[in-house]
């Protein structure tokens, strides 16, 4: 498989571990700090270790989960690399999901003002989503990446190995951005992807390549989310909601299955606020649903969920912003839905729901 | 006054309110949010208010002093941004000396993944030392600036009237920065500099200015403090220790007081380790006690500041680094002393308070 050229680094895929190697004896690095989770630390370090020719290893640990992407979990990096006298020509490897990948990129970024930093995705959602775009941070107040800066690794590696240890529920999380890039801005790909049913079986890399290509060609042109980078955001400002609130229940959802319930929501507003067909608002639904099941988004948070809609970072001027699609392929950014919209589009969602489980 | 034009902002000096003005009728910024501390809201919000065309405006206050150079402070101004519904168009207004410039930039630069935002230095030392570099940040785990990024404002507005809301020690904290400034790169603005005793009478403007160029052509031949740009770190590695012990004891010092202390030390270790003249030696160290008195470091805590300066974020490879002077108006940069040479320079600036002083 071809490596992607970025304008400042490289993604390297598939067989790394040569490319990894040069890398680091390139870097000269004093030493090299790996954060990882306890999954990442069982599962993944043990690879990563025995393909390194480095020696100078500090290994930090964190908990999993998004509720761990925190302002505390960072105190807790930024004081373990000041108590191993990190300094600044130290490299720092981040290897985990999204949530190891955003934190530890924006622990190093500001860690003495910035030391280098690399990704290692483990998981199918962080190496279609995270490995392009810059974007690190934490979640803060309840609003998810609300601190934290744009800044490009000096490299990501994608080894598609570590997906075996995933369940199939990450996996299945993982997928929704892969949707997500076919919906915005690649027909033949939707053609490709909605035929995919059973995930397991799924050799991940060509669809892994074509994501990143879609999402390079849009970040490129839009680095700092000024203008045509929200097209990304299709199907996360209900997501990134719906995502929050569930994170404060029992069953909280990965990111991925918020992210389908906001694809849904969102393909209905694209119907209703941009005249997408009922034809392919059916053939989103439908492949959504069947995939991702329906878990009801309850009716007495609706108000919540709008509070929190309001509170993304993508606003302007105190209105909420959709990206929405319309045909599936192309996306029109910075569309604006009012709270009446929005609350059909989540009844709607509800609605399709009972009539699978029913 | 001429106004100093860098590679992406400007610096404007003296009569700044017609650019002010202009700056934000060009910005279209959808709120002006304005960082003060007590003193900043009482002495210098109603002149910039009074001052400027913009009338949207959100006020957030936080204590005065280095000791709420924080996280938890940070967290505060994270969190009032986040109730104002403060969008990605807002323009942060940092209105105060070092501390609210560093960190409500730091806070600027996070928020979001990052906001615009202006200084207006309000301090001498703001004024001539944090109004170029770029440098944001906070302390953490009593380690000074740990945490943070370098990333530059839209613009600076330097506005001396500010100087005369100032103690006198405050002045001279700041006139601190001047003298390094002098010091490590301009021997003729040194022997200007050293004939200044009156601090109240002086005009500050030009000495201001020559201050800035000396930053500004250090500054941009290395933006990330990769080289040459340590030789502003003269009488910090010291000073910064100092500063931080102090800061623990119910006499904290200002930062240009532990500064001069720091320089005192490092014109010793010049003179050790690089063969800087006993003249000068003996220059620098007389002007700067009878300007900044003598605070004597106790003996007792010399293990804990060299613990403290090996953490310094400008160490490589574990040992500590120094920009020594040799002669007047040119420094050296990596330089390193070992422990032994370090007590020395401590005990050579204790020998010399006590001659003044006994």
């Amino acid at each position: 498989m071809q490596n992607i050229y970025l304008q400042d680094y490289s993604i390297f895929l598939d067989d790394v571990w040569e490319e990894w190697n040069n890398f680091i004896q390139k870097g000269h690095y004093s030493k090299l700090v790996v954060l990882v989770d306890e999954n990442t630390k069982t599962y993944c370090l043990p690879l990563l270790l025995k393909n390194s020719v480095h020696q100078n290893w500090q290994v930090i640990e964190i908990p999993s989960g998004e509720q761990h992407k925190t302002l505390s979990t960072c105190e807790l990096i930024w004081a373990a690399l000041m108590d191993a006298d990190i300094d600044r020509k130290a490299l720092m490897v981040n290897l985990g999901g999204g949530v190891i990948g955003d934190m530890g990129g924006f622990c190093a970024s500001t860690y003495k003002r910035g030391i280098d930093f690399v990704q290692f995705p483990t998981t199918l959602l962080a190496q279609v989503d995270a490995s392009i775009g810059g974007k690190l941070g934490i979640d803060f107040h309840k609003v998810k990446n609300s601190i934290g800066v744009f800044k490009n690794p000096k490299a990501v590696f994608i080894f598609t190995d570590f997906l075996q240890t995933l369940s199939a529920r990450e996996l299945r999380s993982g997928f929704a951005e892969i949707i997500k890039h076919s919906l915005i801005a690649d027909t033949a790909e939707w053609e490709r992807v909605k035929s995919i049913s059973l995930l397991e079986k799924t050799d991940w890399m060509k669809f892994i390549y074509s994501s990143l290509l879609v999402k390079q060609r849009i970040v490129e042109f839009d680095p700092f989310e000024k203008g045509l980078r929200k097209a990304l955001n299709f199907g996360h400002t209900v997501g990134h909601a719906v995502e929050s609130y569930f994170l404060e229940t029992n069953s909280p959802l990965l990111h991925g299955e918020a992210i389908a319930i906001g694809m849904i929501a969102e393909t209905y507003l694209s119907h209703r606020q941009a005249e997408l067909s009922t034809k392919q608002l059916q053939e989103v639904t439908s492949y959504l649903l069947q995939l991702y099941g329906g878990v009801p988004v309850p009716t007495h948070v609706y108000e919540d969920l709008l509070g929190l809609m309001a509170k993304d970072k993508k606003n302007e001027y105190q209105q909420i912003n959709f990206s929405l699609i319309q045909p599936i392929g192309s996306v029109h950014v910075n569309k604006i839905a009012d709270k009446q919209a929005i609350i059909e589009s989540l009844n709607y969602y509800n609605q399709m729901v009972k009539a699978i489980t029913d």
